[in-house]
C-alpha cells in the first residue's frame, strides 16, 4: 500500500525510536522532564515566542488556546472551512462556549477588510469578538500558504481592537519551506501558534502550543482539565526533538512529490487539479473519470494506493516523509493504468 | 417622536391593562396560574401544537429550544443573518455549547440543496448535525416571509435524517397575515415554534414556544435553570391573552403602512428601499444621500422619528401598532423635507 | 385553602393591580421604562449599592451573578442545603462552569474558618475558587437569620483573599425587620446581592440584583443571553415598586404568625418544631405522629390546609401576605383535630 | 533523593523501553495502531467489559466519562475528597456542565444509604442524578481498597434508578493485589471504569477506560474533542501492555514497603500514621513533631526524601517501583536522625 491520505501516517524513523530508547525522563505533571523541558524551550526558541506547552494532539492545542483566550459567550472570527471549526467536533462551542463567526476566504486567507467588517460593535444583543484564528498552510484550501502580508494585516487589525491572534499552524513548518519565510516571521503576527510535530515533521504524537509566558502558565491549567497532563512523556518528547532538529529542511522533498505527483495526475484525462499546489496536498477532482470520491478512492485502494475523501468529487492526496519519489512516480503510473 | 426603530416598543392597550388588573392569578412554578394556563392553551391550539410554554422573551424561547433540543458539541444548522445567530449574544454556544453552521439564504430562505449539505456525516471529526433553526418572517431580511414550501422541503430533509426543526416565529403571525398560510401549516413543518407576543401583537412582555408534550415538559426545565419560571405571571399572561385573541388580524394594517412607507420613502432621491417589503420591516440604503446609516438617524431623530442602523448604510423602520398611517405619511413628508 | 406552601403563592395587592394599569411603559430593552429605571433606582439605594438590574426570578438573579462573577473551571464556596446548589437544577454547573465546594453550615451560616479553608491554594490540581455565597434569610434552615457577624468574619476572609461575595437575599428583607439590621449593612457585606419581589413583599413577578455598575453592566448582557430582557416591563415593575414602598414593615406581621403558629403546633402530641422560628418559615417534624411528610401534607390537603415536604419526616410552612393570624389560628385547631 | 511523593514518578523499565523501541504503530485517530489496538483488547479482557479505550491520562478518562455519560445540568454524586472532586481542576462542571454532590465515606467509601438519600426525586427544582462516581483505592483516604460488598450495594442502589455508575480505578490493580478480588469483580459492579498504566504499574503514559462498546464509540468522539486522540500512539502503547503484562503482581511488594514505612515511621515519637496501610500510601501526622506539612517536607528535602502535603499537619508518602526495600528502610532510619 503507498497511503497518501495524511502526513499523520508517518511512522517514526529509526532515530526517533532510539531517542524514545534513551530519553531521559521524569513527571511532566510536576515539570520534571528533561526531554518535555528541552522539546518546549527550543519551540518557543524557534518561534520566537516566550514559552511553549507540550499536547497530545493539534486538537488539543487549539482547544486550550480558544479556553485560554475566551470567554463563554465570545465570538471567534476564523475561516469557513478551517480545521478548528471543520474538523474538531464543535469542540470550541463544547468546551469554551464561543461562537464561530466564519468568513470564507481565498486560497485559506480571509480578507482582512472582511475581518474587520466581522468584528462586532458595542450591543446588548452582541457577543464580543475573542479571537481570530488563522491557519497556515491551510488544509481545506489544499495546503496553501497564507501570505505574510495577510497575516500581518488581519494581526494589525486585531491588535487596533484588543482582540487576539491564534494560528493553527499544525503544517506552518510547510509553509515556512514553501514560501522561504521564517517561522519566526509567522509568530510574530500572532499571539498564540500551534504546531504538530507529528504530520510532516514524523514524529509519533505530540502537538506545541506557543505564546507568553503568562499565556502559557493558564494554558497548562487548560491542559490539565482536558486530560493533557502526562507523566513520563518524555518518551515521547524526545522523538519530537528529533523531528524538530532534522526534519524540517527535508519537507522541501514532499512539496517536490507533491508537484510531481500534480503534473503525472494532472496529464491523466479524467482527473483535474483543484488546487496551486503550494506544499504537500494535492486536491483531485475525479469528476471527468464520471467517479464520485468514494468510487474512486476504492478503486484506488484495490490498486494498492489510499488517499481520503475531500468533497463529493474531490479527494486528497498528501505526499510525507513514508513515501518516496519513486513510489510518487509509481502512483502516476497505476492511476494512467486505472483510468485509461 | 414617531418611534419605528422596532414593533418591541408597542405599548400595551387599554383592554391589556385591564387584563392585567383583572387577571386571575396563581404560582405558575406550581402551574397553578389560571392565565398563563389559559395563555398555553390557546398559544398550542392556535399553532397546532400539543403544549406550549410562557417565557419572559423570545431569546429565551429560542435558547430553551436548542437546550431541550440539542446536545454540547452537536452543530446547529441556521441562516447566516438569523436573529439566533446575529442577535443571541452567542448564548447558544455559551449556554448549550452548540456550534452554528450558517447558510446565506435567498431572503430569508436557506436553500434545502444547501442545508442537505450541510448536515455531517459520519466522521470521528465531525459534529452531528443537532437541529436546524428557520426564521419567519425574516428579521435580517427585512420581514421577508420565508414560503411554505421552503420550509416543507426543509423539513422532509431534516426528518430523513432524524434531525429537529425548529422555528423561530418571533414575527409568525406577520408571516401568516400576509401569506394567508394559517400558523398551523407553517407550525406543521417544524418540531418546536417560538412567537412573540410582545412585538406586533402589542403585549407588553412574553414570548410562547411550543411543541410536544414531552418536549414542554423538559424544556419547563429548562426554563427554571434559566430563570425564567415566574410567579404570579398572569399578570403579564392576561395582556398576552389579549393580543393573541383581538391582535393578529390588524397586523394587515402594519404591512399596509410599511408599502405606504417604502413608495413614499423610495421616491425620495437618495434613498433606496433595499427590501421587497413582504410585512412591517422596511430597509432603506442611504449611501446615494451621502450618509451612512449613524449619521441618517441622527438627523432624523432631530426632526422626530426613531429608526435603528441595520448596517453601514442601511437604517430598518418597522411599523407598529402604535404608529398610525396618518404618521407613516408624516414621516415621509418630514423625510421628504430633509432631503430636498 | 389555606396555603402555606410559600410565601411566593402570595397575589398582587388592588394597589399592585392598579400600579400595573397605571405603569408608565417603555422598551427596557432600550433601558427607556420609566417604571423598571425607577425600581432599579430605587433598589439600589436601599441596598447601598451603585446599580440594579431587574430580572424575571430569583434563580435567573442567582445565576446572573455567577455568571458574571466567575469563570468556567472555578469553584463556587456555599452552604450545603443552599437553594443555589440545592434548588436551581445544578444551573451554576450547566451555564457557568463552576463546581460548588459545600459548606455544613450551623443555622444557614457557614463557619467562616471553614470557609477559609475551603478557599482553593495555587495548584495545577485545584479550581480557582471564584466566589463565596451567603443566603440570607436561609429557606432550608427554617428561614434562620443569618448574624450580620457572620457575614462580615466571611467578607473579610473573601477580601483579603480578592474573592467576590454574592448574596442570595430572596428573604433579605426578612432578615433585616427580623434582626432590626438595615438591609445596607447586609448588602455592605457582599459584592453583590440578589432579593425577591415577589415572596413575602408580594409582588406577582421579579427580583432585583444590585452591585456595582460596572458590574450591572456586565450581568446585563447575561440577562440578555438568558432571556431576561423584557420589553414593557413596567406592567410588572410598578407593583413591586408598591411592594419595595409598602410592604417591608408588615414582613414582622409574618413572622409573628409564625411563631404563633409554632407555638400552637409545637404544643400538639406528635409533632415537632425542628427549627428556631426568627422569620416566616416554620419546620414540622412529623415523625412521632407515625406519619411521613407526604402522608402527613396528603391529611393536611383533605382539611384544607396546604404546606410543602422538606425532608422525610419534615414539613415547611411559610406564613405570607395572604394569610392572616385568624387563618393561622384556625390551622392550629384544625391540627389539634386531626391529631387527636 | 529518595523521591515517595507519587507512584506516578516511576520511570519506564528497560523492557518497556525496548518495547517503545520495537512497537508496531499506525495511526490511531484511524484505529490502525497495531500496539494500541492491543492493549485495549487486552484492557477490556482484563476488566470483563466489551471495550476500551486508551488515552493519554486518569483525568481524561474520568472526564470523558463524565461527558458520555451524562448531559449538564445533571448531578454526579461522588465521595467529597474523591479525586474527581478534589484534583480535576472542576473540569466536570467546566467541560460537561454537571454539578457534583458529595457524599462524606469512611475510608473512601460512600455508604450505600447516604448515595441512595442524594438521589434526586423528580421535582422542577432539582437537576436530575445522571451518574455515580465511585474511587478505588482510594487516593484521600490513604490508598483505602474499597471493600467489593460496598460497591455491589451502591451499584444496586443505582441500577434500581437506572443510574449508571463510573469506578476512578486510577489505583484499581493495587486494590485487586490487596484485597485478593480479581479486577473483574470490581468492574462488575460499574458501568465504566478508568484505570492507570503509568502509576503502580510503572507505565510511562497513559489510562484506560472501559465499558460497553456502545460507550466506547461516544466515548471516542469526547476523546477526540478533548484532544486525546493521538497518532503512532503505539510507541507508549507498548511499554503500556508490558506494564498490564508483567507488573500488576509486584504491586504486592509496594504494599509490604508501605506497611514497613509505617510501622518504622509510626514507631518515631512525633508522627503518627493516620492511616489504616491497605496499599501503597501513607499517611503521616507531623503535629506532634511541633512541624507543618510544609516545614516537615522541607526538611526532608534536605536530607534526601520527597513526599507531598496531604493537609495541614499531613503528609503523603507512596511507594513505588523505583523505591526498593532497602530504600524504605534508609527513609525510616534518616527519620528518626531527623526527629531525635
Amino acid at each position: 500500500m503507498i497511503d497518501l491520505r495524511s502526513d499523520t501516517v508517518t511512522k517514526p524513523t529509526k532515530e526517533m525510536r532510539q531517542a524514545a530508547f534513551d530519553a531521559p525522563v521524569g513527571d511532566d505533571v510536576y515539570g520534571e522532564d528533561p526531554s518535555i523541558n528541552e522539546l518546549e524551550r527550543l519551540a518557543a526558541e524557534k518561534l520566537g515566542k516566550e514559552a511553549a506547552l507540550y499536547v497530545p494532539s493539534g486538537t488539543q492545542g487549539n482547544q486550550i488556546a480558544v479556553l485560554t483566550h475566551c470567554q463563554p459567550g465570545q465570538e471567534v472570527i476564523l475561516e469557513a472551512t478551517s480545521h478548528i471549526f471543520v474538523y474538531e467536533g464543535a469542540a470550541i462551542s463544547a468546551l469554551a462556549g464561543v461562537q464561530p463567526m466564519t468568513i470564507k476566504g481565498e486560497r485559506g486567507a480571509m480578507n482582512p477588510r472582511d475581518v474587520a467588517a466581522a468584528i462586532r460593535g458595542e450591543n446588548i444583543h452582541f457577543p464580543e469578538t475573542g479571537l481570530i484564528c488563522l491557519e497556515n498552510t491551510h488544509n481545506k484550501a489544499g495546503g496553501a500558504v497564507v501570505p505574510l502580508e495577510n497575516m500581518q494585516a488581519i494581526y494589525e487589525t486585531a491588535k487596533e481592537r484588543g482582540i487576539p491572534v491564534h494560528l493553527d499552524g499544525a503544517r506552518l513548518f510547510n509553509a515556512a519551506v514553501a514560501s522561504g519565510v521564517d517561522v519566526k516571521e509567522y509568530a510574530a503576527c500572532t499571539d498564540t501558534v500551534q504546531f504538530c510535530l507529528s504530520k510532516g515533521l514524523g514524529a509519533p504524537v505530540g502537538s506545541i502550543i506557543a505564546g507568553s509566558a503568562t499565556f502559557i502558565t493558564r494554558a497548562r491549567k487548560w491542559r490539565k482539565r482536558l486530560g493533557g497532563g502526562m507523566r513520563q512523556a518524555g518518551i515521547i518528547a524526545a522523538p519530537g526533538l528529533v523531528a524538530l532538529r532534522t526534519m524540517i529542511d527535508r519537507l522541501a522533498d514532499d512539496h517536490a512529490n507533491a508537484r510531481i505527483l500534480a503534473e503525472g495526475l494532472g496529464a491523466i484525462a479524467g482527473l483535474r487539479i483543484e488546487n496551486q499546489v503550494d506544499t504537500n496536498i494535492l486536491l483531485v477532482n475525479t469528476e471527468d473519470a464520471g467517479l464520485n470520491s468514494e468510487e474512486f478512492l476504492a478503486r484506488l485502494k484495490d490498486v494498492g494506493v489510499l488517499a481520503v475523501p475531500f468533497g463529493p468529487n474531490t479527494v486528497r492526496f498528501v505526499t510525507h516523509y513514508d513515501v518516496s519519489r519513486e513510489q510518487v512516480r509509481e502512483v502516476v503510473g497505476i492511476m494512467e493504468e486505472l483510468l485509461r
